[in-house]
């Protein structure tokens, strides 16, 4: 079974639109910082850190799909449950599934992707393969 | 053919990550923006006007999906391209589409929905069906 | 001595520019999530019970000064140090000082007000003298 | 007599709060905007080129000082003022004064610095005097 972790969020006034419910694009950060946060709880260390000893940057976006059920608001506390749902050659899935309590509040599956710079233009970030020793730490 | 509008957007330095590049979750967040300005070009109130008038609170997400093709960085400017791909009794997918220049930058998929208050708990969103009035305008 | 509580982030890699240090806004956010989190740890209710119950909406800024000492990255936890340091008549001033372990991060002044909104014009916000009860609350 | 640049910015749904009006740290994001807007409209390339032809990063802050007059909401253009007030040997002031048609909404002075990487520790981020050619275009 893959490995879950959790991350918990309290939703501030500030994340909150004139409709007085989270506007959404905040549940993508949140589920960006769940996605790093996975990493880290299973001992990966921060991007900063493996960019500088192995040239790794991030796992930018390929793709997303969210499905928002449930609408929160500020002063509540929600927690997302994410997982590595399938680990392809150069992609993987992470799979987010938000909740407050019992309630399934929405729901995000991303493609990610490792990259690193490239050795003569450092501007363009280049897709390697998914490393090995990061994906045994993560299963 | 349906309709189409522009939306453009200049690319700041606090809208890029450590990696030098447009943090995902600001796509979102412009292309919501390119949502309300669609429906404001086709000659709809803002919601603000519109909940006095008709008690629409706005459009909130059942659902999106985003693709990103290519990374932007501050200094450039990029164009959203947004219609509406489809009209259902109850929701509409929005379309929208990224360009810097020729370049595809992502494209996305959003489904949203008319809402008002409840009569009874103002706190609760209802769904409504779309408006005719409003979908005739923007077709 | 002032009442002075702790609200806590955990910094994330999109909270952090391109230099890879935190976005300045991002501490204003974070100071106005540990304003009402000053307020509800000394048992004030959230905004959105107190404008049904009593119609305060909020409390709004007047003018804020900050000062940035040390940077911070993502992976680091800062903690905020929240106290009103004076109260006026209509007025309040805020104090948050921002700590990383034992260093000072930064520090900020807020001068807030607490509003209702107009009877006539409900999209006007009117500035009313500090509650008197929450005040003794927060002492 | 300074120059002043101006940068304009149109304010949307999600730039605002429950209250109905922008979530001020919006304000600050924007007036950053402005700032790097002031430099590149003087002539100054955008950091990420300087951080490759001169190893200049950006122009973190130290001191921020806004005080906000009117509220804004959605749907509405703000125009932002831009000049530098005060130049120092190490240090610059610049002022922004954000205006909606006529009437002033807010005003804000940034206190900034020019930095460079450490040569040694490139995470450490070290003051530079303001280099002459910059100043002299921007005057």
């Amino acid at each position: 079974m893959a490995r879950i972790t959790t991350f918990s969020v309290d939703v501030h006034f500030g994340d909150c639109d004139p409709a007085g419910i989270v506007f959404f694009p905040n549940f993508s950060r949140w589920m960006d910082a769940a996605s790093l946060s996975f990493f880290m709880q299973c001992g990966v260390q921060p991007w900063r850190v493996l960019e500088k000893t192995r040239g790794i940057v991030g796992t930018p976006l390929l793709e997303i799909h969210t499905r928002f059920i449930k609408s929160v608001t500020y002063g509540e506390t929600i927690v997302i449950h994410t997982q590595v749902e399938e680990w392809r050659d150069k992609v993987f899935i992470q799979h987010h599934r938000v909740t407050r309590s019992d309630e399934l509040i929405c729901e995000g599956r991303e493609t990610r992707v490792f990259v690193k710079r490239d050795a003569v233009d450092p501007d363009r970030l280049r897709a390697i393969a998914v490393p090995e020793d990061i994906r045994a730490r993560c299963t």
